[in-house]
């Protein structure tokens, strides 16, 4: 890791009742994390909070002042539960108003629809009042950024075409490259050799993922850095090491 | 929700780099969640942190003093990266210590296998000081009980039989029941309905889940209670006010 290059750091606050009660399988911490990454930010916290305004605002508090960006999914449709933004509201010490871009989106987007724009669907126009708008390409209802904090949307795809219209609008540093080798190894077999390797260079961080998959057992080790070189060439040199410890590793994993 | 019934509430901890890298998607959280509700327990707020010591040991420390119960996942197996041990001790103020019984399983578990118990296998009888074991049937190295907090592993299947051998050992209250009700309706169209719904109902809380599947769209709608007759009868109510609407609601969901 370099010295000089400065390392942005954002968080994500999940935000959701059935998150928290197991009827969800959240999507979201996954997608954001490599967006992140490609943006040379790197997630460095995440919370997973329940549908409560003052537990979501405290929540925000605490990590827009940590962070560089805060993100947040969930909790900004058209029904009662729906409360991020009111949330985000009492965090910041704003009003919640109708953001007139949003109503216009709003507008256009139920007109030749069923239903038309009712006073529910117009819910999804209030925002944090100072707060600008994340365009949602695929379901008309906006995000909305406030400050470092942007808000997007809990359903995953939703989410993800919001953070496919903010790409390459967010300022950060080197992404971290990941090399990955596998082996059929057991974890604790090669423990020393990892140790070894990673004490020996500095900048590169190793992990290892054991798994057990078609009847037999054998581990990831992943190789961390932005320093996209010197991960390939400690991969390279780790490779080297498991192959005369007498294992066959495989680049790119297992 | 009845007024004399203690409400237990849990926080977990997910400790790891590959989750927040993105490189490994979460199963725990889903798990764990379920698996504290069927003890009367609620998951009242997850983090996910990165392997660095001390970050983890100020997450334990905080979340320890503001639940019942805390769990960890990951961290726990025999290579440099698995600190949460370390971590602990240092949340404690306590030693790292070899437990006898910890040394006992592994060397039993580790007698006829190839290897034998290494040095780096024996990493994984290390404990915080004062701690018990939590016993793993599928893998041998053990959990760690340590005051209120509970160390379970990152692999999906090992913590699940951990979480196994504690059912019916802690102390909770009423778990909440859920009862879904889906139609094939815009959530925005029902908004008031769900909204009035809620309103009039004291102890229940109404979730909206909107989904796109199949061609067309919906949401489920989740009632949850302490009361399980309750939210039983509030479930029937809403299924009724949605036929009126002119919907078909589906009792479980859609």
């Amino acid at each position: 890791m370099s010295g000089e290059s400065r390392q942005w750091t954002a968080a994500l606050a999940v935000i959701g009742d059935e998150i928290l009660s197991g009827r969800t399988q959240d999507k979201n911490v996954a997608q954001v994390a490599t967006w992140l990454n490609d943006h040379g930010i790197r997630l460095s916290e995440v919370r997973i909070v329940p549908d409560d305004i003052r537990r979501i605002a405290d929540t925000v508090n605490e990590l827009r002042a940590a962070h560089d960006y805060v993100f947040t999914t969930g909790g900004i449709g058209p029904t009662h539960d729906d409360i991020t933004v009111d949330a985000m509201a009492a965090a910041f010490g704003v009003e919640v108003v109708v953001h007139p871009g949003a109503r216009k989106i709003l507008e256009d987007y139920y007109r030749d629809r069923p239903g038309a724009l009712t006073e529910a669907r117009l819910r999804m126009a209030r925002v944090p009042e100072g707060a600008e708008l994340i365009p949602n390409p695929s379901s008309g209802a906006p995000g909305v950024r406030m400050g470092n904090v942007y808000i997007l949307a809990g359903v995953p795809y939703i989410a993800a075409s919001m953070l496919e219209a903010l790409t390459g609008k967010l300022e950060g540093g080197r992404p971290v490259v990941s090399v990955t080798i596998g082996a059929r190894a057991a974890e604790s077999d090669v423990a020393d050799l990892l140790r070894d390797t990673e004490a020996a260079n500095p900048g590169v961080a190793i992990g290892s993922y054991p798994f057990f998959k078609d009847g037999g057992y054998g581990a990831n080790f992943v190789i961390r850095s932005e320093d996209g070189e010197l991960a390939r060439r400690i991969g390279d040199e780790l490779s080297a090491r498991l192959r005369e410890a007498g294992y066959d590793p495989a680049d790119g994993g297992l």
